[in-house]
């Protein structure tokens, strides 16, 4: 079995930094410990470097059908994308299609494990529920499928009534599982948009405008609330706002077993940058808001309000309508220009699966506005402990999987659509400068991306079976 | 014209405490100052009382039908009871009957007009919704109603969907209405209850354990984000937990128009009188909850959060099987007894319009809990502001209605069925001792109670039109 | 007795907004009425106007030696000023001299009588503290004292121990007589101004910088803190942060009887104002904060939590050495130029008392942060019940003194040193326009300012003495 | 070198929780892996328990001299209590004694070193200020010590002026030190204490009555605003009351760099405690508070806002007037009964540094008021990076210190006096039934504790000299 030896790195973990040597033996970290023999492992000289665990990143939607196009990352353009950025493991949405729960597992694998590159979960939207459903929901696990996610939103396609998603989280407390809910009030939007159209405000703007804050904040509650009388935990997707903030940890003071995850654009733009003439480059729902809202948020991060940083990673080409080449092939996938005379036909959703470390890093880290050990936390461990993957994921642990990012610190460069590998056209945080970002990524032991250069291959990926064993944290 | 003049007392008002002489001329004050001469009047000595305005209670249920049943006091045996208890002015509810807004109003005028013996007003239910009825709301005005009441519980009776709710404060706002809820979450109660009655849990206290406290929470907390995202005032009606608490207090520092009204008995009462044997008295929604309720509910009223202190009177009998003779008659109503074997057959509601200014004046004025002020602006000035009556009603001021209270602050009593004029065969606050109590009772300048003398008689309360001129407070 | 009938104005009160007529008998008001005969009375027709109580400034220092010069309005000038902005009471703080608190009232009575043109009271500072002072404190009450003011600030010139201020306070409680208390941290202040002086820093920013808002915050809670240990009432003067809101906010609702004032500036200046080229203008202590601290003084008003808009009005010239012709006299009294090169030389304070009711009316009720009624009670009812002044002034009671402004709600004016009487060479309001003003000013029941003349004088104010029986609001 | 190989058990650190074999080589952990070979290493099964870093008390007092005794464990009892209870390294307090600061660690070394028994630090306090020391504070950092402590009670015997710690903090912060901080006012407490004394209250529960919680409460504020105001980290200790956990969380969410530790006594016991006739038993400073605050401490440990359980170990026997034998010999120190007459005479403090692993793991983890990485975060890593220490101590690392406990979780016992090693005739947690203990103690490699046997000897245990990097966290 292979064996390589990182060596003189500093480590880095939820909760410890400390200098030491790696030793991974097949697909496993085997040692950990200082000054470790060589003997038969090929050496790599990590000093200089930090040794992390790689990232995980719990919301992703590959190639996910939306209005009259699909999400232009398909699980191999994503997996890379999400290995150049230090991410090993996703977990992707599978859509409840008609027809039992398991076929439309059936359906997403079809579509992802002959692409994956790197390891992945699923977990299973709860967009219809009936008594058929429910006594499908705990066969799920059979399925290596141990989270539900419900909506408030998106009358008559996604959105659970209250008494649904009720029901959802009581079976899910009797299984083990756990409940993911975007919240927003669904009513609410629906006439704030037949308004607008009918108004004629069709710019990219109105999508934030028919969606407000305290429509959030209210579903946010009122998700925890439910979960309180259910007594099942909860996890609220993608926050967004300042009130959700002071609710969640409101709730969590009165002990209610809610967790929450906000995105990296979330945390530094505005509703002022839908605005933009390239404003559709910021569609996603829920929308960007205010400045004391990224400030809020951050202040989440700091005080473990919030547990995880994930990324809704959902990309549209800017202008599908003329073809780009990626890895020398012409691609045209419609994209945000489908909404230019109406921004309800703007596909909803944002790249930023690659970004989520690199920009964290600099601007969360080296801005002291989190610690390392947070960064870990947020973006590796604590997903990995509450979707029921640690501690095979998630930690520099003996027995582990070898999934482990070398991280240059002292790497600078200027950010973009030349460094990141999302199928798109765009990227958010163009021209950024960064210091510090990956140099090399193992998946279970397998370097796969080094110094830039990709060495993985589609079908190298695989499906993580998640247990129940998971930690409200 | 008949003139009265009030001599020595101190007067109290919402902000205001001072000696001064009243002169009522016909139904209303005309002059209020010191050493009024008497010249033609009637001189009433009222040194060492207190002259406050007449209470208003605006939220009681005269003759609602329910279950098989009806509430035990009509418009006019409940007006008389809340004479004696100090109150001149009444806003009732009108279900919304199939058929047009108006004729429900009419069929609750046929009830009331020939029965009032003090004045009153309506509010019209809204728990059906179309645009039929969208475009009749503003029609009430001409009713001289011009507040509307809405519901998130009671699923396929009275339950508005979230949509419909916007709308309805949408439609508010653009005609200076004003839109109260009733916050709990239906669905969650619906399947609570369900699963109680499928395990044979029958008693009592099942009613409160069927509709938990975090549901009410949420449902303010929508409720009000609903408001603020259709930028109208919201008015939460018995609120009756702690949480709903610390959220208008949230809510009201983000400047969100909300205001709040609680009930007596979520002052002092608690589940565990749901656990007594005679528990069904303590039986309405929502249901008593805890002790630490209890005391963030005082908090809310001695800083202001809650505005209003109202009853939701509503009373059943005990025992409605045996009849009990008031004044004079037997009266058999179905009561309580109903659901002696099923806690959800119980008819839901307590008496309590006559009880309100007694109890508080003791257990929260002379508690040191509020201030003799905030007494009269909790349960006169503010109803009277926010319902768009005053300063007609809920003020002592010269052109304002004579309804005039005139308090004895050392009269002492052992309170309970004996004195209070409710018709039904129990009493809350039966046994306990009471420090003040009303002497005599003016409305529109006629002394209609006068040392527990009956002076008034039905038919003589007029119905009050009101204006969209309320404050939001 | 004379008599004078204001008709058809619009009365506001701190609860009450309604039209009366308002007779005046002597000094007293005698009626409120609705159409009132006119007898002999002379009539006011005051249609289209309100009707106030007169204005009550808590906190003035006139006449006020400080550092090389003396505060440049003196019990004369200031009141008149006073009178000109509608404000018909104030309350001086008598500096604790050497020898008996009895000397030091006298001292300032000497000053004061002959000059006061409005009612006026006395606080008594306390500078120094022990068993003799401390015997001396309740003789206060024959001289018609029941207040008390203490530092925690100005080492070795004002501030007391933390020791000597809970006996103070424990003194005060026996005697029903209320502490007030100037919060910031004297300690660190020294430290940091000899510091700052040191490296060289001398402009008046700097005046600011050595004075940290945490400072005050602490003190502000450390003062309320000794109060709920002494279980005495304390009221903190010129609060200027967010965080002082903050606390006064829990500790009120912790039930501590704690209450706060803020002044004019506080709400519209930053430590911006301070950097300017004329930055001495804005310099008192506690300096300016920030826009985030602004704000939340505006909430705290909105939501009841500061209790009093004081002034602490304490004016110097901003250019003191050149005089300037006040009623045809030439002034020249040191003023802001005294520190031109060096900080802590500026006297400290600013002219006010005849702004703040104007100031408040247009940028607080018409820009809707607080309404008419707030207004109110925040700078007229509240410090007449606050201060034991109460029913006498801040009402308009029949039976308390005839101070009345009659307020034009129309009248439009750009503000500024033209308007405003301090004086002082400078407005810290120049150019601000404004809609509503005051008409008429009467000071028991005679006239003194009509429509901008002046017919007041000096000797007619008297001095007020005080009860203990105030009010913990 | 000797090596140990740790098999089969489960590792519990900061953050995680796995399965891993330990090898200790000589006094450092050398590897953590999976199914390590024996190679020379004697094997030590650990199958079904867990491994845990030793415990970190960073708040003790051996041997200190207090009124007319001294605290009645030395260097050794109580570093072998410490060791018992799997607590590895202390850290102590050295009291200022005239003269240099480095004389009075001489002095405390002397009394140490040649007791010590596990690894050791010191504390430096500083109860009196002048240029002159304030010179030799960063002296202190040679001497190993890089954490300083000051008080703002006991007037005249160890308070520092708010001026003094303010240029503490700053002092510390410009050297990388520490500060710490005794939250009680002094004045306050002085006054009272004499009041008591004088009305002849002398019982134990005046000692709670004498030092109210609004001084804690607001002496912590005061710190934690000093430490702002010199942008310098501050740590409370002995955190006690609910009013510091809310002003914490408010700090910290402010960005203020506060921390906080409480200890188990307050966690547990209330004031009525001091009202038993034993009550001096619970005699130390800060007193026992309420229930309230049991439990908002535990929040506060729950959520993070508290980083650190210490003990303030500072035994006495109960009665100390009757020798007892302890390890063969007969001990006889005066104790409690010193203030048998007078409340100020009881010597102030409580055993506890033996108690505060196992009675949290019962009372903290088992009860799911904690989790087991919290446990060791709050009682070993946190303190470790707190005070310079990591992460040689706190950690299960390679390179760590091989300070170990063997933890069985499955350990039952009734705990107590017969239990506790502590050198005092009396322990608070008598008859309090635990599940889970210490089963054995690795000190640097060596086995010292071995269920229920010591192996330790005195001398053994080495001087920590601290870093200045440490974690604000």
């Amino acid at each position: 079995m292979k064996s390589i030896l990182i060596k003189g790195g500093q480590l880095i973990t939820a909760s410890d930094t400390f200098f030491a040597d790696v030793l991974i033996t097949g697909e496993k970290i085997a040692l950990i410990g200082t000054d470790l023999p060589a003997d038969h492992a090929e050496i790599l000289d990590a000093r200089g470097k930090l040794i992390m665990p790689g990232g995980i990143d719990p919301h992703t939607h590959f190639d996910l059908p939306m209005f009259d196009t699909v999400s232009s990352d398909d699980h191999y353009t994503g997996h890379k994308a999400a290995a150049f950025g230090g991410t090993t493991t996703v977990i992707d949405f599978v859509p409840q299609e008609v027809g039992s729960l398991k076929s439309s597992v059936d359906l997403w694998h079809a579509k992802a494990d002959n692409k994956a590159a790197i390891d992945f979960g699923f977990h299973m939207n709860l967009s219809h529920f009936n008594d058929q459903i429910a006594a499908e929901i705990p066969l799920l696990l059979d399925e290596g499928i141990s989270s539900l996610k419900v909506f408030t939103a998106y009358n008559n396609r996604l959105r659970l009534q209250d008494g649904e998603i009720f029901q959802v989280l009581r079976i899910a407390r009797e299984h083990g599982m756990l409940t993911l809910l975007h919240a927003e009030n669904g009513d609410v939007i629906e006439i704030l948009i037949s308004e607008a159209l009918a108004a004629g405000h069709t710019s990219p703007e109105w999508h934030a405008y028919t969606r407000p804050a305290w429509g959030a904040v209210e579903a946010s509650l009122r998700a925890a609330s439910l979960a309180a009388q259910a007594d099942a935990p909860i996890y609220i997707v993608h926050m967004n706002t300042a009130g959700e903030v002071d609710f969640l940890q409101y709730m969590r003071q009165k002990g209610v077993p809610v967790m929450g995850e906000t995105c990296p654009p979330y945390l530094f733009f505005t509703v002022d940058h839908l605005r933009r003439p390239d404003g559709a480059k910021w569609i996603c729902s829920p929308p960007m808001r205010g400045v004391e809202d990224n400030q809020r948020l951050w202040e989440g991060l700091k005080n473990s309000t919030i547990q995880v940083v994930g990324t809704d990673h959902c990309p549209f080409f800017f202008d599908g309508s003329t073809p780009i080449v990626y890895e020398g092939q012409p691609v045209a996938i419609p994209g945000k220009e489908l909404g230019k005379d109406d921004f309800t036909k703007i596909p909803n959703g944002l790249p930023g699966v690659g970004d989520r470390l690199p920009i964290l890093w600099t601007y969360g880290v080296r801005a002291n506005r989190i610690t390392p050990n947070q960064f870990i936390a947020l973006t590796s461990t604590n997903p990995a402990k509450i979707f029921g993957l640690y501690p095979r994921k998630g930690a520099l642990l003996p027995g582990s999987d070898a999934d482990i990012v070398i991280w240059d610190p002292d790497r600078k460069l200027t950010y973009g659509l030349a460094h990141a590998q999302h199928r798109t056209d765009y990227n958010l945080f163009e021209g950024w400068e960064l210091v510090g970002y990956p140099d090399k990524i193992f998946l279970r032991g397998e370097l796969i991306v080094d110094q830039g250069v990709w060495h993985g291959h589609a079908g190298m990926g695989k499906f993580l079976r998640r247990s129940t064993k998971s930690f409200v944290i």
